[in-house]
Formats: C-alpha cells, structure tokens, sequence
C-alpha cells in the first residue's frame, strides 16, 4: 500500500498530465418531487469515473463531482458527492479554476418546479400534472465561463436517436470543444453497463470508436486529453 | 456450505412457519418517462428482504417480488425482481395462493400517462408538465382478492406527517389485516437507512415499538406473523 501509493505520488509528477488540474462530472442527477419520491436517470456512473482514475493515471489532479452512484470514490482524487443538478453546478464552479473539464454526468434537464414539503398523498382526484422547469446548463457554463473557462471543455450526449446530428448540434449550441456521443437506447446496453460504443465530435470532425470497455474508453480519452492540452503546468 | 444447506432444510421442515407460503414485496418502484428518465423513490428495499429472510428463517417457503435495489437476492428464497409498479402487480397475482402477504414495497401511486420512445429533448419552449396517471394498488388488491386473499395481508405505510392517523386510515381504505407504519422524514435517516422506528396498527389498536435495526423489526413482524398464521399447514 505504501510502495502504490509512492508509484502515485510518482506518476503524478512524471505523468504527462502532471500539474493539471481536471474536473470530471459524473453519474445522473436526482431532482426531488417530495421528501420521499425523485426524477432520476438511468446513468450509472461508470463512463465518468473510469475517466476520472484514467486522468489521475496520467498524473492529473482530478476533481470528481458525482451524482448518486452505487460506486465508491476511486482512490487518488477528491471525489464530491451531490444529488441535484443545481447542486452540481455549485460543485463545478467551486472546483474551477481547472485545465480541462469532462462533463459526463447525465444532468436531469429539468426538476419539479416545486418540491412538497411532505409526501404527496392520492386524494381520489388523480394525480395533478407535475410541473417542470429548466435547470441550469452546467456544460453551457463552463463553456462560457470568461477567465475561468477551462481551456478544453469536452461534453457527453447521451443520445437514442440520430445520434452524431444531435451531438454536432449540441457542440455547436453548448460551445464547447469536443462531444462525446453514445447511443444509450436500451437495446444497447450501454447506459448502465460496462461497455461504450462513443463518436468524439470536434470542430475538424467526426470520429467513431469501435465499441470497448468504459475503461478503455477512458484511457483513450484521457490520452487525447493529455495530448490537447500539451506540455507544461496549468491551473493544478 | 453443506451444513448450512442441511441446516436449512431441517429449518424449513420443522420452524413455525414451515409448511407456509409469505409473499413479501420489497423496494422501490421505478416508472419510464423515456428510455433514460424515471420516476423513483428513496426506499432502498432492506426492510423487506430483511423480512424476507426472518420469514425464511422460520420454515416459511418465500417469495420475495423486489423493485430496483442495490441488495443481493437474500439465499433460500425466490426473488423475483420487477422495474414498474405494473410489473409488481403482474408478479404478486402469480406468485398466489400465499397464506400471508407482506406489501414492503414503496410502490409508486402513479407513473408517466406515456412513456416517450426517444429521450424528450429541451425545445427551446420550456418542459411541458408531466401528466401522471394512477397506478393499480397491489395491497388494496390483494386485500380483496376473494378466494385467493391471502389469510394475512400485512401493509406498510411510509408516511411524513400524522404517520399514525394516515395508517389507520389506510387500514380501513386497503381492507388489509395490518399496517405497519413508519416515518420517513428525511430527518429521521429511516429511508434508505439500516434502522426503522414502527407502529402496528391493527383493528385491535396500536403498538409502538421502540426504534431499532430493520433486522430486528424483521424477526418481530416475522415471529408475529407466524403466531397469527398458528400451526398447521398452508398454501406451501
């Protein structure tokens, strides 16, 4: 245990990401209903933190923001738990400044407009629509975050349906630099899995990605990251 | 492994229960609004499978029918796992002739009125309100199941307010046997938490039992039920 975590101290000194610091958002959000009852999404997680430990592999000091998940922090970087997206956000902003920023999480677009203080009970009347409003739009921020803009901004698109038009859309609406886009209809048995079949979206293109392990997914990702942001030390 | 097995078999041949057939329902329920989004709630299902297990301890044949949890399928018994509150239902009504029935689950009063195909996307216009319908009440019917009305139908009532007012009203409205409620105010970490504070509330009155772990709830509840089931054999 000793001798791993002098090899960490040692990669994060030698690692090409070595002085940078990344913020990796990760897992869904939960948006509360009442005391008891939540909006969620089938994100686990998995994709995010798998790139969160392949950026400290490389020697970056990672900051995780994660929503719920069943996983543990992985070892060697600052995890920070929420469960809402207007708590995420908070975390984000208070995490800046950061060289690059990987924004994986499934953030809930929207959240009941109002939480009921108690558990909402059936009153013979059937159940009123649950009304919604927008929340904010972490990947859209960060991307026009002024001074404080990391200077890579790369974005998740979680998508069931024409799946790079989405994505090059979204690029083009969020502005931020790269998209990573995966097809989580159910049938695919990636959201919620252990693999990913991703297009990386960027100004110059499209490129697909044969399918792999999240791992291995993230190690890929994680060396193209390194290899964008090129030598030198950042904000870590 | 062997022993254990063999200490099983004896069990189930010679405790209280044996010769009896407890259906136990356990965990949340999870409703679609898309491929990706849900409705959920807090209930981590270790209260019912803790249940399950003291029912099975006792030579009781189980079936326990869960939502999505985190746990493992407690050995010794069947677990059927089911995602919708319609699921559950299915499962219940196939899981009879049951001598008792313990209704653990936190199922949802009501799911999306339609599940989109494609994941709903921001349109610019702002999020539509979700329009809810109920869902079917598997205690109140399975308190009214005729000739194959469990001998025993054993509610739970997850309440924030008032918990013993709303139980004994829900005693009456369900037509089941016994409710047992608790209170699940975010304050008192009972919800997804490993101890529970209940009250029974019977047609007789109601008992309060002092707050302690789920599993000792569970042996008590288990070792009332088999005292109400008295000897003989059942439905097994």
């Amino acid at each position: 245990e000793i001798l791993a975590a002098v090899e960490d101290m040692l990669r994060q000194r030698s690692g090409p990401l070595s002085g940078r610091h990344v913020l990796v958002t990760a897992g869904p959000t939960h948006e509360p209903i009442d005391p008891v009852r939540y909006l969620a999404n089938r994100s686990s997680g998995r994709q995010g933190y798998a790139i969160a430990a392949a950026l400290a592999a490389l020697g970056a000091r990672v900051t995780l923001v994660s929503g719920p998940t069943a996983l543990p922090s992985p070892p060697g970087l600052a995890t920070v738990r929420v469960e809402t997206a207007r708590q995420m956000m908070t975390a984000v902003e208070q995490a800046l400044p950061a060289d690059a920023a990987v924004c994986c999480a499934a953030v809930a677009d929207w959240r009941p407009e109002t939480v009921a203080e108690n558990k909402t009970k059936k009153d013979g009347k059937g159940p009123q629509p649950l009304k919604l409003v927008e929340n904010p739009d972490i990947l859209a921020s960060l991307s026009a975050a002024g001074d404080l803009r990391p200077a890579l901004v790369v974005g998740f698109a979680a998508e069931t349906e024409t799946v790079a038009a989405h994505a090059k859309a979204k690029l083009a609406r969020k502005g931020c630099d790269w998209i990573v886009a995966n097809d989580v209809s159910p049938a695919t048995g990636i959201m919620g899995g252990t693999e990913n079949a991703v297009q990386i979206i960027t100004a110059n293109g499209i490129e697909s990605w044969e399918r792999m392990g999240k791992d291995a997914v993230a190690r890929r990702l994680a060396d193209r990251i390194a290899a964008a942001l090129g030598g030198g030390s950042g904000a870590a």
